[in-house]
């Protein structure tokens, strides 16, 4: 497929005209009963699922991925959609609150009011290079978008032009005109930003590229909602006792999870904290020996990966435990092995780089002398994506208690005795944490919850029952479990409801 | 009461020092029960009512708003806080979502996700001049903080200093130590918002002073949340049906709204559309002639009013329809009487300008030819609080179904047939809106959904049920609602739960 051309960056007429139809669009789109929406996100994963020879294809020749992985990918995405399908066919996403009016209220009577989220309006998406299905054109930022009722503007990512125009393409065969467009260049990705059809944005990619982005958002004069997904280093907590215990286990399933993907997960764990005396580092070298160099994503990503990790290196305080600090293969340069580092809390306290994220397969084990020493180095950590223990329930529970704690402030995820790699979809998913790991703190990425972003709160008061949106009149026809008079009410089933 | 010393500036010094203890103090307030929580706030609420007599005094001199309304407000403080431990006790707030593990999963096996809301720890709180109870130190805000488990500091509001200061005394002998501060100064406003250990800031003010705390937030080098709720103009719609049949009712409600607390409501109905002809001019003038000027905030609230009237007055298409654009007493230059003021639609909607918020007791009447003019003119409308329709329910229905729609894209509360001063306190309240009536648009400052501004979603992943927070437990010590499996659960009753 490599004969398709590249697209090339859009004007800025052109993006300027892509976010005017995405707003012209979205009146209509708000106003579909949240079932039609599932009908269409459940087409979507359909269209995907459909097309996957096709797509996994094209996305394997744009990011080496491999074919195995784009198809688990391709089912993750369509699988996504129909989360949220399902989500809106329960309703509860759309948070209906009813209080009845107070006459006798004090100090004043109470008006009745009628409250659910209404979408946001046109969202711009800033797609990754890592996922190209899952965080990218109708991948999860998209998708809780679109179940949130809003139309949306994404930037392709450089790294898979084509794949986006692919699924684009296919897309608006399924969904009402102007509710989905792709936008390519990096002057139109700013462009979008700064659009006043715009209400929100949604990104996953770097710090930088994050930050630049996040500072036009908050720059705009009417500010708009930046959501960003940045950097992770993902700290991974063994305990003495768990290094003792389970050391084979471990290391294995830390290079498995720190070299998976060649590195390029966002909960690619960076930080391994270890007992001093540990005695892993032949284990560890073996295991890391034992990967095999594979391509990245693209030339830029692995001439950044090369630098953080030649910068790391090079820090005073940190050696090379195994692996490669230079290409394996001088015939490719596009390979890249894994590289692990050691160094001591008390240098890693000393040099805040060393918590940056190096994106591709490398990590840093610290080591720590005591439970004191590791709990003020945690305390110093950047907020993640996640945060992992590893630690002997029985035998350490006032330990495991003080140490989630702690790693419950730094992450939005905390992971027990497990690897931070792989992201489950769910209602109950929170991809998110404190910066830089994301942008506000306060939402998901990922996850029915992610719907929320792009949601905005209004409240009727007062209103005659036939003139509210159906999911506030008394019928209760959508059949929503509604929050009334401060007491959470189950709608009668669908099939026993009639009008009253 | 004059004799208390107005409190001096705070230091630099003296500003971290409050919030690195408002930093120490977050652990302990995050670890609370709920029930502990809400214990905490009944006990504020106890404070405050306790200290009436107290309190009412000197918020009057401070504010010469009136005993009457400083009783009101204190007993409306009180309930706030009252109805944010009941929401603690139902604890729906909390958000538990459980999704257990599915190891048959496509395309990968699923661990089970436990995921709730944890306090997103210390905030800074902007206390507002036009409601120093309500909305200053034990304020909305400060309440919708404590429950979610922040600690606050308080910028004081430089009109009310001795008040906020007497309040945050009796506040503090109910609270933890550190759990809230209060802090006076421009400065230290300042220094408050860049702090390291403040995680989000809560502020009702000007678009001015907001806009620039906003920039403050969003250029740290770690952005944190700024919920602000700015300025807001409240546009009131009436239709040709209604300003036929009820012109006596409307011309009064509307006065009274208008004029309300000498229109230093954030609510206070700013624009009047009415239809061409609507021959209510007379009675508008005697109605506006009737209401007694009135003492204003203090002097800086009289002359940024008198500016933003002037300015209106001596637009191009403005005329004065009735009141004073002067004092009307030469003694007494805090006086301050109301104006209304009309122009036609076209004109309003070749200037901007006179959408502008003027914080006091004036208004504009804006004349629509038809409902294609008033559409477009309302299309261009800044974001609201409020926005009001007067329509006939029956004759108009299509009508007003089609204003309804236009109005909710621009407000966060859609009022029908009535005023939108006064804000009820309850579950489904939304004081917000697009910018610049709030920044994000995405939450409220008022109402029991006002917490989720401060909580930060945490998933826990495979953690034994006994490392778990007692929300998430398999047990449900602590009763909660929780969505388990996709699917809203209702716990067992307190007294029928036990241990399993």
């Amino acid at each position: 497929m490599s004969h398709i051309p590249v697209p090339p960056p859009n004007t800025a007429a052109e993006v300027d005209e892509r976010c005017r139809t995405a707003g012209r669009a979205a009146p209509a789109l708000a106003a579909l009963p949240p079932a039609d929406r599932a009908a269409l996100l459940d087409r979507l994963a359909d269209t995907l699922r459909s097309h996957e020879q096709e797509i996994v294809t094209l996305a394997d020749t744009e990011t080496s991925l491999g074919r195995a992985r784009l198809t688990g990918e391709l089912h993750r995405t369509a699988g996504q959609l129909e989360l949220f399908a399902g989500a809106l066919r329960d309703g509860g996403v759309l948070d209906v609150i009813i209080d009845a009016p107070d006459p006798a209220a004090q100090p004043a009577p109470r008006p009745g009011l009628r409250r659910w989220l209404v979408p946001i309006g046109p969202v711009a998406v800033f797609s990754a290079s890592n996922f190209p299905l899952a965080f990218s054109v109708l991948g999860g930022d998209t998708a809780s978008a679109l179940a949130a009722g809003c139309p949306v503007v994404v930037k392709a990512h450089s790294g898979h032009p084509r794949l986006s125009d692919l699924v684009a393409g296919l897309a608006t065969e399924v969904l009402p005109s102007g509710v989905l467009a792709v936008v390519h260049g990096r002057e139109a990705g700013i462009r979008l930003v700064g659009h006043p059809d715009i209400a929100a944005v949604g990104f996953t990619g770097s710090v930088a590229g994050g930050r630049a982005l996040f500072d036009l958002a908050a720059a705009r004069p009417d500010p708009i909602p930046f959501y960003g997904e940045l950097g992770s280093v993902n700290p991974v907590v063994v305990t003495p006792a768990a290094s003792a215990a389970r050391a084979g286990e471990l290391i294995s399933g830390f290079v498995n999870s720190f070299t998976l993907g060649n590195g390029q997960f966002c909960t690619k764990p960076g930080l391994l904290f270890l007992p001093r005396g540990h005695g892993w580092e032949d284990r560890l070298a073996t295991a890391v020996a034992a990967v095999p160099a594979a391509p990245m994503l693209g030339p830029w990503i692995c001439a950044g990966f090369a630098e953080a990790r030649d910068r790391l290196a090079a820090t005073a305080g940190v050696r090379l435990l195994a692996g490669d600090t230079k290409p394996r293969s001088g015939d490719d340069p596009t390979l890249t092995g894994p590289a692990l580092f050691a160094t001591s809390a008390a240098d890693f306290a000393g040099n805040p780089a060393m918590a940056d994220e190096a994106f591709g397969p490398a990590a840093l084990v610290v080591e720590y002398a005591s439970e004191q020493e590791l709990k003020r180095v945690l305390a110093t950590l950047p907020g993640s994506l996640t945060a992992t223990l590893h630690a002997d329930a029985a035998a350490e529970k006032a330990l495991a208690c003080r140490l989630l704690t702690l790693l419950s402030g730094k992450a939005g995820r905390v992971v027990w005795g497990g690897w931070p790699t792989g992201v489950a979809v769910a209602w109950a998913t929170q991809h998110g944490g404190p910066w830089p790991a994301a942008t506000p703190s306060t939402h998901t990425g990922v996850g029915v919850t992610a719907m929320r972003r792009f949601q905005r709160p209004v409240s009727f008061q007062g209103l005659p029952d036939e003139l509210l949106p159906e999911a506030l009149r008394d019928a209760n026809p959508w059949h929503l479990a509604r929050r009334v008079d401060g007491v959470p009410a189950r709608p009668e089933p669908a099939t026993a409801a009639g009008p009253r």
